[in-house]
């Protein structure tokens, strides 16, 4: 097997195929709109291949574990491919949920509505994004057996995504600071639905398919486990918003101004003397930096840091125990463990 | 067979249907998330029924008409449904589009994104309206012969918009107004994409793939009329945006402030004087009313309204031309020609 930076290479060499696919003008298209179609190319490259890759990688690594040694050629370019599709996926939900918070940097450069000859034109172009999500799909999966279970996990995967964002943009587009909205079971589904699904089932459950594995038994097994570590992801990432170093994150957290449902605020409502409420209610959500300083004051008052990274070990080790109960002879634990570890005690 | 209002009660019945099966959470959404799910009825209910309905009633009315009388009531109910699909992929364009344009009405009420908590949130509410599109395409058509077909129809369908869309308005987007970048050419490929094919083409085709017309010489020959009579539809539309009363069309043009590469500038550019040329330059892509009046007072001076008139007119007869030559013995001329004279010097 491939080490980790053969296996980045191999990944990283493939997108420029994948960038030619898509911005060649497909057959009912013709000539006609040609232009359109080199802005394929930019989009592409602006918002796809600058992550960590982990999503992409996963659905490669993954498939390897499974389906062994012998796979052939074709399978690892299509696990390749599939590989961007949710890369490429993810590029759509950055370019709309970057627009939409009006966020300034991701991935270390500009989110792509702030450059020249964007703005408002970020909507279309992150549809455009998903609808290359299901080029590749039709493309390389037609005709396969996993291609409808391939489609409807896309599908499936989507809706979810959108209706976490709704929630979590619902929670926090109040007009007023309300913390009784704030609850632990809202924060819960926010996370599991706008990033679990996507981040951690989705390109496992493609290598599943892939591999032959279409049993809903093991599937929900799976689930189970991976939006586990993806609500954990979630938690870091609301953790590094106020706490990262954004020169390692490469973007700015503005979770605090935004009137995130974030997980520190629904520790600090949860652990705070009503004197620190109202200060939290009276800084929180506002975009003047004095009032997010006084924010993060709260919070450093309240231990939040040690009671993250309790939080972070002890969800560590009770997916570390969920893991080692799952038993599919298809499916190696390492799948599961290798994501998990990946993610523990991360900085970006 | 039933009048037009007969299909037009039905049509509004069955709505109700759609939206009780798209806002009820699916087998993998449970009760975590019925938050969600509560929003995708008002969003349904505000954006997908207050159109003229043509494109969702084509879909019956064309489906009835190939497949004859005897359609069983499953079939009509599948046509209402994808007809439906089709109204609600069009919400999905619109809620994205208005808030792109910075528009206000829409359809003689406020445009989604302007409502209150709405905003930014109408990115991720146009995403959901497509993802409903597929919902009930996978809810209703799985398993059948044609499901494949449908499926692909739209996503090359809505990929089509989306290059149509990108191509509007990035010759609209430029810092300074430059008429070499307004070509009869560019006009031709923005509204045949932006528009036609999701407009005529896909309500038709849906009903051909239902009634199992799936040969791609039948589908090409008919697409080029339906692509035809869009285009057509769409150089109404610019020309209502400037000359329509906003009280039948239920939205107040913007096109000449929003720098839009409409049919009248193009028409305005070939036929104006140097002169007239220099007062455009200056006034066009202007928020300033009284610039805007002057550019209508240009398209007036140079005759536009039976320029319009007579372009109308001979592409109306062309049309009738080229459906006259259409022949296949499954798709009666019917199809095309309703649908042409229904648009046939439309003022709304
Ligand atoms: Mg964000
Ligand atoms: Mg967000
Ligand atoms: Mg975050
Ligand atoms: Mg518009
Ligand atoms: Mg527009
Ligand atoms: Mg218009």
């Amino acid at each position: 097997m491939s080490s980790k930076s053969e296996l980045w290479d191999l990944f990283d060499k493939h997108f420029q195929e994948i960038v030619r696919e898509l911005s060649i003008s497909p057959v009912n298209g013709g000539n006609e709109i040609c232009w359109s179609f080199e802005r394929i190319k930019d989009l592409l490259e602006y918002n796809a291949p600058h992550g960590k890759r982990t999503r992409g990688l996963t659905v490669v690594a993954a498939f390897k574990t499974i389906a062994g040694d012998g796979i052939s050629e074709d399978e690892m370019k299509l696990a390749l491919t599939m590989g961007w599709a949710v890369e490429i996926l993810q590029a759509s939900f950055l370019v709309a949920d970057d627009l939409m918070d009006q966020s300034k940097t991701r991935r270390g450069q500009a989110c792509w509505y702030l450059n020249p000859n964007v703005g408002y034109q970020a909507v279309n172009d992150g549809m455009i994004l998903e609808t290359c999500v299901f080029t590749l799909i039709r493309q390389h999966c037609k005709g396969k057996a996993f291609y409808a279970d391939i489609f409807d996990l896309f599908h499936k995967v989507i809706l979810n995504t959108l209706m976490g964002q709704s929630l979590d943009m619902e929670a926090s587009e109040q007009p007023t600071v309300d913390f009784t909205l704030f609850t632990e079971t809202k924060h819960a589904a926010i996370i599991k639905y706008k990033t679990a699904f996507y981040s951690f089932y989705l390109p496992v459950a493609i290598a599943f398919y892939m591999a032959g594995i279409n049993d809903e038994q093991c599937h929900t097994a799976a689930c189970d486990i991976l939006t586990k570590i993806g609500c954990l992801f979630q938690i870091q990432d609301d953790y590094l918003d106020c706490y990262g170093d954004p020169e390692v994150t490469g973007k700015i957290g503005t979770d605090i101004e935004d009137n995130k449902c974030s997980w520190l605020i629904i520790k600090a409502i949860q652990l705070a003397t009503p004197e620190q409420i109202r200060i939290l209610q009276e800084n929180y959500a506002k975009k003047d930096p004095e009032k997010v300083a006084i924010v993060k004051r709260v919070f450093d008052d309240i231990n939040i840091k040690p009671i993250f990274l309790k939080h972070e070990e002890e969800t560590y080790a009770s997916i570390c125990d969920e893991i080692n109960k799952f038993s599919d002879p298809r499916v190696p634990h390492s799948i599961f463990l290798d994501l998990l570890n990946k993610i523990y005690r991360r900085k970006k």
